[in-house]
């Protein structure tokens, strides 16, 4: 497995911060967000004897919590239609597994999650890249891209919404689209909705799970690891009306044996965390992108759309190669002894040679830390040898 | 994938419970005795406000305490041979995909804990049995059978010590054995180690971290869930000198980000468990054996070896067919409205036609329960159809 430009890059900020350097880690979705206190006091207060396994798909108050979250927002989910996994990762992993052979193809629009490249390579599945623009926003590509990827291989469509690493949150319009597309060739359409509760501008989000005529064939992926800012608790699930696909998934849930016990209980529990404490997330992502956005495109020659949701911006820099630039920031630049680590776009794109002038900024820092590495990039930006403008 | 003959059997055990009929689950290795209050109380008071993705490799803390475990033993461990993975199976999965390409070979004697068949698959690489027999208590095959089953795919063999299903301890005799043929074709030996705690007659365990010659080559796979009986916790590892295995291990542990946060706490709090918990465990299990194995060489046709470790026993029953034995112990049978849910030896054995007159009995309940079973296995034997003698 080769490394990921991102994981290329730790060395190079170990040795920075060895040399004293402060790194603002804009390269990784971790939030600086506290998890709410449903979740953290449920664990603090489970009285367990004995950790026992669980039911492989999870704790059925748990699944049954999970499908009330879900008819909370309108959505008509089961207890049946939901298998609790080991994180998102996993939840991705089972769905390519079960609905996929290996040599089978998956159609994703690019720039994409690089992680999913993992999974298929896991489960053997060939992804074909469509290609999203910055000049659109990354909006959903003309549902003739997808036409001309389907081969006879081709088995389902991943979109991540609102998009890691792009910030796009897809319309329903671009959803119908893409239910047309799924239902004329039958294929799987695997929604990764992690950031689904990060929805700007009281945009509101749609779910594929509400969209019909894609009952068969939709398969959300969901998490509680940005939701709840519990990264660590690797808890996510899946979610689908195809009882086949499920019973699929069931069987690798099996052969792990079960999900972690105490996230499985915290997780049930924050599902009751009060709308107040996303609100005032939400508020404080509001004012983080804005802090960043206005910067950035306050730089000359950056290029910078305005995220719809989710907690990212793939951003275009006057620059000759973003693997270079980024490392550049690592291992020759400071500016009042900080400096910046961003995710170079080029992990986000299967196709080769995309991204080079592309980064990803995760706005996951306070507002200060986050106006300081605005500054330590526009300084870097003028320093930077490759720069292009 | 298959349904395994255990889970076959679950439809089976839901329908007898609705029917009142009491089940004593000597099914699965899921043991009654309570997780240590070190684990418990280090979770109770983990004062977490965020819960963050851990190293991808799992908290270095951790990893340098599991170290230091391994010293304590006499094994010379360091923090860089250990991987912290989601439950023993995670480790299983990460050392195969990290030492074998698909369609490669690992021969593993059987009968073998299942679920390698299932990791197997995932990493696309071929199981190659050597058969154990109940005649030497499931004692190490001859080496010649061994070398019989090498081909140029071969790149790795698989053992289990003590060993899942059987109980059979592996001697420092038999692990020398395997260094000899290991490293004459320069193999890969992963000894799953997770019963390692529970030898009994004073036997000592011997890891193959302790057999000279094999550090290039040995990958220990361990876990806390029957250490600590901590099944839920999903906290395993896998420790190697061969840094280029670990590298390639790290790799797929990046891919699923992090082992979850709260049981790795309490893993880590769980060494430093006193003595005198693991004496009280041993003793509690030697009693349990001791009763389960006398009442099964008190059946008539049944023949039990006598376990040196872990908490399974792999018996012949005069049986025309395990599955249908087992099965009608749940559809059919009941001793003062109770019955013993078993796992049938198939499920265990990848040679076709292997296991039908063998059973596996956990013995994880206690000492009444195990009275109790025991009679009413006694009973089934007599009553059984299907009975050969």
């Amino acid at each position: 497995m080769p490394a990921s430009p991102i994981r290329r890059l730790i060395p190079f900020a170990e040795a920075a911060k060895k040399r004293g350097t402060h790194i603002f880690h804009l390269n990784i979705g971790q939030p600086d967000i506290e998890t709410p206190d449903t979740f953290l006091a449920a664990i603090k207060n489970a009285d367990l004897k004995v950790v026992e396994y669980s039911h492989s798909a999870g704790n059925e108050s748990y699944r049954k919590k999970v499908a009330s979250y879900y008819q909370s927002k309108g959505l008509s989910v089961n207890t049946t239609d939901v298998m609790i996994t080991t994180g998102g990762s996993e939840a991705i992993l089972f769905a390519m597994m079960s609905c996929l052979d290996p040599g089978d193809e998956v159609i994703i629009p690019e720039p994409f999650y690089a992680n999913y490249n993992g999974f298929a390579r896991a489960a053997g599945v060939v992804v074909v890249p469509v290609t999203a623009h910055i000049e659109t926003g990354f909006a959903l590509p003309p549902i003739e891209e997808f036409e001309k990827k389907i081969t006879s291989k081709t088995k389902a469509i991943i979109i991540c919404n609102p998009n890691n690493p792009t910030g796009y949150l897809y319309s329903k319009e671009e959803l119908e689209r893409l239910r047309d597309v799924v239902t004329r060739h039958d294929l799987f359409l695997f929604s990764d909705e992690v950031y689904r509760e990060f929805c700007y501008e009281n945009q509101i989000h749609t779910s594929v799970l509400s969209i019909e005529g894609l009952e068969a064939h939709a398969i959300v992926v969901d998490s509680i690891s940005k939701r709840y800012s519990a990264c660590g608790a690797r808890i996510g699930w899946m979610v689908s009306k195809n009882a086949a696909v499920m019973a699929a998934a069931l069987k690798f849930g099996q052969a792990r044996l079960s999900p972690p016990t105490y996230e499985q209980i915290g997780g049930e529990a924050a599902i009751d965390t009060p709308q107040s404490y996303f609100d005032h997330v939400l508020d404080e992502y509001v004012q983080r992108r804005d802090l960043v956005v206005k910067a950035l495109r306050a730089m000359p020659g950056v290029v910078c759309p305005n995220p719809g949701g989710a907690f990212y911006a793939t951003v275009r820099l006057p620059i000759d190669d973003s693997d270079a630039f980024c490392q550049w920031m690592l291992e020759h630049f400071s500016h009042q002894g900080k400096t910046v680590m961003m995710a170079p776009a080029t992990g986000f794109y299967a196709t080769p040679g995309l991204g080079k002038d592309e980064v990803r900024i995760a706005y996951v820092l306070n507002l200060q830390d986050l106006q300081e590495a605005m500054e330590a990039l526009a300084e870097a930006l003028k320093a930077y040898p490759g720069k292009t403008n």
